[in-house]
């Protein structure tokens, strides 16, 4: 499929991560706007409350649902409903359309502030990267004994905690914590000594099931609204001393970020690709019948405190993961858990084969024994206070871009202590 | 403190679980009600939506927060305006009082239908028994190396699923699941053969914490709104085969029941207990200034299909803890975590040092080594389709007991399987 030309003229330009064929959701405002829905189109944002209160856009669901401060109530609809939007909004934003928009319609882009575009019901990370299972299981116990019996038969996953998803551009705590650091006889309380990231993509929950009704992968995928950049912040240090028996709990807690737009299924549609071969054959309840990955360049940039420019430390892709979100989700409710629409999945860290190709820190730089050389001269193995974080990502059509917004973070330090007795 | 007797005679029986001294929240409907909240007082529900319509109840928020089909708005208030309620309803019910009550005000029991208390934000559940955790351990990796190095120092938890809550009463699906069953050489896909109940209590979170914000333990104490008993059902075979190195995920994603009736905080102040001495000393920020566990007897019951009569399973106490719901709720927010109204805190497994005390069927019988016998004569290790369950808790006071409702739910056969391809 080539560009769609759009009357929006800034949407034309081929490296514009917004032309009319993504239309991504967000949330944003102005001075004069309270938060409510638009979709990015060039430099612009389309107020689709506004075309809703012109009569130019009606999304069926017989009341506005456009006029909230999150993307719930659209998603609740359903794929058609989503389809009959996409499909107006892409002939009323056409280029040579003359139909009037409202004079409010158009915001340029950098006049607004963005939201978090949904309210998240919960939000479960997984573990489906093969390169950053086995790069991590390597460190931890043995290029031998990377991946764990289970992975090639399971998208291990856990469950997060959505109280403190973000969107980009929310600075982030460096969180305070209990950890035992290597060669201590005891374990320590302060802050965390070997914060990190992880780049990863998330898929929004649209539509949900009810409890004690598992769906199918095909199920699964049609549930899906779209997809968001997600950086899951993590605390190696805390993490190390924590996870055991139960899993990542606070190291994983105190923020994740994600993209201020959700692109949608149907943008990313002419980006399918499959999984990976399958070393062992799933069992049938977690085969694809069509491919349900994405192909999606990523990378990863940090910019040290004062810093005139980043440096960029990774470029992948989202198609090295070895479960699909469709899979994810497919597994999440097997066994009757129902999922509701602002679910949120992330996908794991997405580390391709290379060094270069790496998602987290901790792989960067070989959980510290490589520290990584920035552009100004400075190394790093973990982050430190000021550090700003930038995840991109797009995939390439046939002279545009489907684009996600850049998912930023910048470390603060860790609250003051405090007079906890 | 003695009995508090109340205008509602059934309330003063030293047996009823419900005196003027308990209180307990919960949302009800009737047949012409639609569900709002109440409060339980001997063998009646007191319609506060009613109460507040007739002017008698002002909780103090300036709008109605009886209303709604949830207790959050209310719970969101915080401390002060809890103590102004019941200081109010404790007026307005006492024996001798003799303010004109709305004719709607006092409802039967047996004529209403109990609801999900409040919305669950988001579900944790810790692991904070230390004989659950020692049995358990003892049978994974044998006596000496039961509890993990981290156990004596952190109240370990993990994420839960907080869309699978259920109020009592309400059946429940055996899951579908895929595991490895002892012995075999692939993992397999079908119901679950090892289905379990775990006996614990809930702390609910009233008011919470800002993100990047963490909070001491006597914070931690004071923003718990009250307690509820709960059952994390659990899918034995299915965690085994999936929890390393995340955790528990599908296995407990599939259900987990609470008792109808949330016991506030104030009503179980007399009743409050310390944790037990410490192997070690906890690190500053975990250490309790006062008594912030409660002396509260458990029971498990469980009735085959068509039996005529429950058999006692267990009997223990929640004062069997190892860390109290403050010191779990604290740890929780020291990284920065947001805790908000509605989030609930499952302790953990509550088992005693005996094999009678034991909270789960998984210890009762020792893995399926040693199945237990029924009153009926029948045996189990696990749980069949058809068996009912119910936990049951109350605090014994001077002449009066403070209890919470039973925990029920049944098992059903698992969804039938379709075709996944």
């Amino acid at each position: 499929m080539p560009l769609l030309p759009s009357r929006v003229a800034s949407a034309n330009d081929p490296t514009s991560p917004f032309p009319l064929n993504n239309l991504p959701y967000g949330v944003f405002s102005t001075r004069s706007a309270a938060p409510r829905c638009g979709v990015a189109l060039g430099d612009k944002v389309v107020d689709l409350h506004a075309l809703e209160g012109s009569g130019l856009l009606n999304a069926g669901a017989g009341k506005p649902v456009f006029d909230k401060p999150s993307l719930n109530a659209f998603m609740g609809l359903g794929k058609p409903y989503w389809a009959r939007v996409r499909s107006r909004l892409q002939a009323l934003l056409a280029e040579g359309e003359t139909r009037v928009l409202p004079n409010a319609a158009l915001v340029p882009l950098k006049n607004v502030r963005m939201h978090m575009p949904f309210k998240v019901a919960e939000y479960t990370d997984f573990y489906a990267g093969r390169n950053h299972a086995f790069n991590v299981g390597s460190m931890f116990r043995g290029p031998e004994n990377a991946l764990p019996p289970n992975w090639l038969h399971i998208p291990i996953g856990y469950n997060g905690r959505a109280s403190t998803v973000v969107v980009s551009g929310t600075d982030i705590h460096r969180p305070l914590g209990q950890m035992k650091p290597h060669g201590s006889e005891t374990n320590i309380f302060g802050p965390c000594r070997r914060l990190d990231i992880e780049l990863e993509m998330g898929a929004v929950v649209g539509t949900g099931n009810p409890m004690g009704k598992p769906v199918t992968v095909s199920e699964a995928d049609e549930m899906i609204f779209g997809y968001v950049l997600l950086n899951d912040w993590s605390a190696r240090d805390i993490q190390a001393w924590e996870y055991q028996p139960l899993g990542p709990f606070q190291a994983k807690a105190f923020a994740t970020s994600i993209s201020p737009w959700v692109v949608t299924r149907a943008a990313l549609e002419p980006f399918r690709c499959s999984t990976p071969e399958r070393e062992h054959e799933l069992l049938p309840y977690l085969r694809e019948p069509k491919p349900m990955l994405y192909d999606i360049d990523l990378s990863v940039r940090m910019r040290p405190e004062g810093a005139a420019s980043a440096t960029t430390l990774s470029r992948t892709n989202y198609k090295e993961m070895y479960y699909s979100a469709a899979q994810q989700l497919c597994h999440h409710a097997i066994g009757g858990c129902a999922m509701r629409t602002g679910d949120l999945l992330g996908s794991g860290t997405i580390s391709g084969p290379t060094k270069e190709e790496r998602g987290s820190l901790l792989e960067l730089s070989w959980g510290g024994k490589e520290p990584i050389t920035l552009d100004t001269g400075e190394t790093r193995s973990f982050l430190e206070d000021g550090d700003e974080m930038t995840l991109e990502g797009h995939a390439s059509g046939d002279g545009y871009r489907i684009g996600f917004g850049d998912c930023v973070g910048k470390i603060l330090p860790a609250p003051a202590e405090r007079n906890w007795g």
